[in-house]
């Protein structure tokens, strides 16, 4: 399937555990795959080909709806392990026995909560914009400063993700708009965007992340997979204070934060980030550090 | 001068300001020069060579002892600022209008005084390990965790760095072991050890440095010199927290943490950290992402 890019891998079917699940796959087959998880309400027109075909040079990439979201059946989940479950059973189903992820705001949380259920799928993580369980401030999208950019009606489809990924300095927004240009790209075969009955399933699955039993971040010592965690320093949705946390207590783990950024910084700087990250996914080494 | 190394480079001296500064030079002439600023109590010998060497391979490397340390005269200052006057002094001496730095430690302490009093003396900073003024546990040595390790008469010169530079991890400690060597390698022309006095007033130093009048951090966000900063996740010193705040506040600054490291990170990690700081130096770019 090389010949496919981001914009021209068509939408392919899996069915696992009585669900439908909608995924592209694409890049070089070979060492195993990396597979990305998605954030709160996106589909699988809400990757950046910017990253994904980054990294499709030397390695297949697989994207994906979980349960519920765009094209896949089903229910979506009001836990996160919920989610957790289905992605396993969607990995199970094409064969995936070990892979390196790329885990982004909802998406770490669900990398977090498989390592922690099956240890042996992951071999690297990439975790970007997101919180360990316990984290503190996620995704509130109540708070005056989020709400009053999201319900604004001159913010409009991707407009809105330039206002609540990406700072309100100029070059901030023009890393937005290029970035919203880059999702424009792909013209056919593209998922319908997320509804209410999606955000208010994972809104609950974000309230019952905040909560935790016991020590506070204890379990994270437990995971010593080499992990990178990225976050920009003005994150507004989900507080950089939670990569401190993870990197803190992970046993394993490098946190490379960028300047005016908030939480699309992925998308801000996508050279530097599939720089650092593909030279972090690239290692063979015990350690996290590249 | 290219034939010197870190190892060969013949100690030399410089007047300026009734102070005889001692110094070293070496590397590819060319380019600005990248002057290390030193930690609390090190000498022209507390450099690591794994550090210098590299990044001498394309630029000159200068390294200086400041007024009152090593061979270098007068008295140590009691305050950050009062270094910063004398550095100053020095690379005025040397005809250094616009260099790069890396500053560990106290010496990073001493860039961003520097910086704030003449901006245009730094092109990039990388910042190992420090605290902007106002930060927090500035190297309390009487800190029970610390002194009992300092004060251990088993630890005698090069080994108490080996357990306070680094964490107690065999794979942390054997790192501090190839470090102690590597200082070890020059074996003439050295400075004799710091003593009580130099301690005491860097110490003085370090408390004034934990003062701020005004608004907490607020002089940070006028540096927008594109700033590299790194830290250990461990370290008791200068907890990691600083770093936190200094890139939440400059306004144009990277992080980057290193697992399972203590104060001495950068000599923990050298390949790594020559390879991202290099990456970070070689750019001429106006952000710090790279």
């Amino acid at each position: 399937m090389t010949e496919f890019t981001h914009d021209t891998a068509p939408t392919q079917f899996a069915a696992a555990r009585g669900i439908r699940f909608a995924y592209r796959r694409f890049g070089q087959p070979g060492r195993s795959p990396l597979v990305f998880f998605q954030h709160f309400m996106g589909t699988l027109d809400d990757h950046d080909p910017a990253l994904s075909d980054a990294f499709a040079a030397d390695r297949e990439v697989i994207l994906f709806d979980n349960a519920g979201v765009g094209r896949s059946t089903g229910d979506v989940p009001e836990t996160i392990a919920g989610m957790a479950r289905h992605a396993m059973a969607f990995l199970d189903e094409l064969g995936t026995e070990t892979c390196d992820v790329i885990g982004y705001s909802l998406g770490g949380m669900l990398a977090l909560q498989m390592v922690r259920d099956r240890p042996s799928i992951f071999r690297r993580m990439v975790l970007v914009g997101t919180a360990p369980r316990g984290g503190e401030d996620i995704m509130h999208l109540e708070k005056p400063s989020l709400a009053k950019r999201i319900q604004d009606p001159a913010n409009r489809g991707y407009d809105v993700l330039k206002k609540i990924f990406f700072t309100s300095s100029p070059a901030s927004q023009a890393a937005g708009e290029a970035f919203i240009r880059r999702l424009s790209q792909r013209k056919e075969d593209r998922d319908a965007p997320s509804g209410p009955k999606v955000a208010s399933a994972q809104t609950m699955a974000f309230r019952e992340w905040e909560t935790f039993k016991g020590e506070r971040f204890a379990e994270l010592r437990a995971i010593s997979h080499p992990t990178l965690i990225v976050q920009g320093v003005h994150d507004e949705m989900i507080p950089v204070s939670n990569s401190y946390r993870l990197s803190e207590n992970l046993a394993n783990a490098v946190l490379l934060t960028y300047p005016d950024a908030g939480h699309g910084s992925l998308f801000q700087y996508p050279e530097s980030f599939t720089r650092h990250a593909g030279a972090f996914l690239s290692s063979d080494s015990e350690s996290a550090v590249f």
